[in-house]
């Protein structure tokens, strides 16, 4: 797409400015969400003129088949107007490839018209909320999953969400119940930001459960469709939205999902969109852990444990790097060779042992021994007795099974 | 190593045969197991023969100086007609390189003299029991984890181990409290086989605990050691063994284990080795899952969630082949096209609707429209009435969110 640059035109300043703002309206709506053909008519036909492509659609001047059969039902129908001062009306906006903060480098990872529903960016984004949205662009993190969330998937999405969201990650999902809803609140729970993503007009709040919600993190983020105000959800616009879900974050975080949960659906577009994908994994008697696992066995998602296993690849660079994770913490005896390991064995568990009855009981020389005894009683392993050699009382503990 | 195959060396028949299984005794103990050098010595300097071999250890003749530090602390004491007497008065017996069921294809692929303990293998096994060890060459599958098991934990080791061992699988663990002792004691209860391996002499009950298990699995397969009897465990004795336990075993499965946990080490021979290694995922709040989520984080080992994940790998072709794991089930609008979808999405969740209103919503040109609700009633999906289209009965719910 080309970006126009004009200041009047991103802030809708100029009558001209407010004709392509229509146009993007008429557009968005005109097609059902997404349409490859539609943008590919913008964009090619009409040098990435919204006005002009929505002229050419109303007139039905030179349409090709597919834009032609895509508008059929919604062309005669201009409610652009109507659109904008709704959501004008709900203190929102509609953000396009105008705008300054349109997501573009998120967007041009998109591309994707031969799937189902194809994979093609948004026309343009209803948006309510506070929050710019080009902040998509650094630090966004999808975490999503089933509606039917267990206690510890509830408890998991809210610490990874709470952790990545004080690390200014934004908390991208789609407001649904379950795992969806405990990230949204997680992240505002912090004083973070998070972008809900609906599967129908901003104007309505789905699940009406959530209006609250909804209402919260416009304030403190954004809720954002590519259905213009009214439009109701359907089973098309939730796969269509977990694509919008995935492709405008950096990185998707599966936290429980069912073998049949949509968020698997969008476990799928994060990967055609080659965004990094990690699953959470849970008790393997856990239902809403199996498509975690599945992923997991498929080699399909990393394994994330924690924020940190997430900031290790999403981000600018991966905010972490390849930051090592904690490694066991060191023993007395790590530094030993095998020699003086079996001597140290060789030591009664209670009591003493004369370095000879070490040396048998070691497998290892009287010399050897001797030499190890010296070593263990440097570093403070072992010491002599009265009655022979002992275990320094602080390691004077069973051995500990294998 | 040379393979003795005379029959009357096998059983113990002759007087050579006692000769040579007082040698193998003899060996077994002059030097701590595992001892590369040693082999190398029987193999390589004495062709197999551990008469002659015992003979130059004893009389210091012509050794190589690995050999002569590894045996210098025992090789004046030799107490192979008791410690072999013993074995017997148990009811067991020593497995050696001449018995027909020595494990042989196992303990081929050991060998690795470079790393501490060294990963050669076992000079003979101290057995009491009824299994005849040959059984591990086909069907052995490991199952370890912490003694600090939690109940699911326990849980899960005792559905994987019963579903093994009903499925012919002799399942190989290291007898202590936890998830060892639940493999064993879950293939006891299905009557499968099961094997403890020791880190201590076969005559010791370790953990004391235990006994009454030992005896058990003794009865319905078999509990062994490289360690004569009367040895006593030792922190390098239990990495020794944990090698047997690998080694042993064509796949070894890691339920449960912290990130100092004991199995860790038997999961790094079974890699070096390269037997299969699985880990099965846990709740990430888990600490006693935290070695199993590295593993399966850093991709070593493939993710195990029951039997049938195993029993893909391991086992004689792996028992399963490529079984593909169960998929979702089909749905009645799997087979649609986007705009069948779409038209299906646009019929309202409760009454009826006009073909030209559906037709708007679902964004669908009316003939498109039209042909695919044909094919919708066809399908029984949607039926006519006398207000319009409608959804039919049986999928007549809520649209599923994704």
């Amino acid at each position: 797409m080309s970006i126009v640059t004009d200041p009047a035109a991103a802030s809708g300043g100029g009558p001209a400015a407010h004709g392509r703002l229509r146009a993007w309206a008429y557009l968005s709506r005109v097609a059902e969400a997404p349409c490859a053909a539609l943008l590919a008519f913008i964009e090619r036909d009409h040098g990435g003129d919204p006005v002009a492509a929505a002229a050419a659609v109303r007139s039905r001047t030179a349409l090709p088949d597919a834009v032609a059969s895509a508008t059929r039902a919604r062309y005669a129908t201009d409610v652009s107007q109507r659109d904008l001062t709704l959501i004008g009306s709900l203190g929102g906006r509609l953000v396009t490839r105008d705008s300054d903060e349109w997501p573009l480098l998120r967007t041009q990872q998109f591309g994707l018209p031969d799937v189902t529903p194809d994979g093609s960016p948004p026309v343009a984004l209803w948006t309510v909320g506070t929050l710019d949205l080009a902040r998509l662009e650094t630090r966004a993190v999808a975490i999503v999953g089933t509606r039917a969330a267990s206690g510890y998937g509830e408890h998991v999405t809210a610490e990874l969400a709470g952790d990545l969201a004080a690390q200014e990650y934004v908390v991208v999902s789609g407001a649904a119940y379950g795992v969806d809803g405990a990230a949204h609140r997680a992240a505002l729970g912090v004083g973070g930001k998070t972008v809900a993503i609906l599967a129908c007009g901003v104007d309505r709040a789905y699940p009406a459960g959530h209006a609250r919600l909804l209402r919260a993190i416009a304030e403190n983020g954004a809720v954002l469709s590519e259905y213009p105000p009214g439009v109701v959800p359907g089973r098309h616009r939730f796969l269509a939205r977990n694509r919008l879900v995935a492709g405008l974050s950096d990185a998707t975080v599966v936290v429980e999902a069912g073998r049949r949960s949509g968020a698997l659906n969008t476990a799928g577009w994060a990967e055609r969109m080659n965004r990094y994908l990690l699953a959470v994994p849970g008790p393997v008697t856990s239902a809403a852990s199996a498509g975690c696992h599945m992923l997991l066995r498929q080699d399909r998602a990393n394994l994330a444990v924690d924020a940190e296993d997430v900031m290790e690849v999403a981000g600018p660079f991966g905010a972490l790097g390849a930051a090592p994770s904690a490694g066991p913490a060191p023993r007395p005896t790590d530094g030993l060779t095998a020699v003086q390991l079996a001597v140290h064995d060789g030591l009664p568990a209670r009591g003493a042992r004369s370095s000879a009855d070490i040396s048998a009981e070691a497998g290892v020389g009287l010399d050897e021994t001797m030499a190890a005894l010296a070593v263990l009683e440097l570093g403070g392993l072992a010491f002599r007795s009265d009655e022979g050699w002992a275990l320094a009382r602080a390691v004077g503990r069973a051995p500990r099974p294998g």
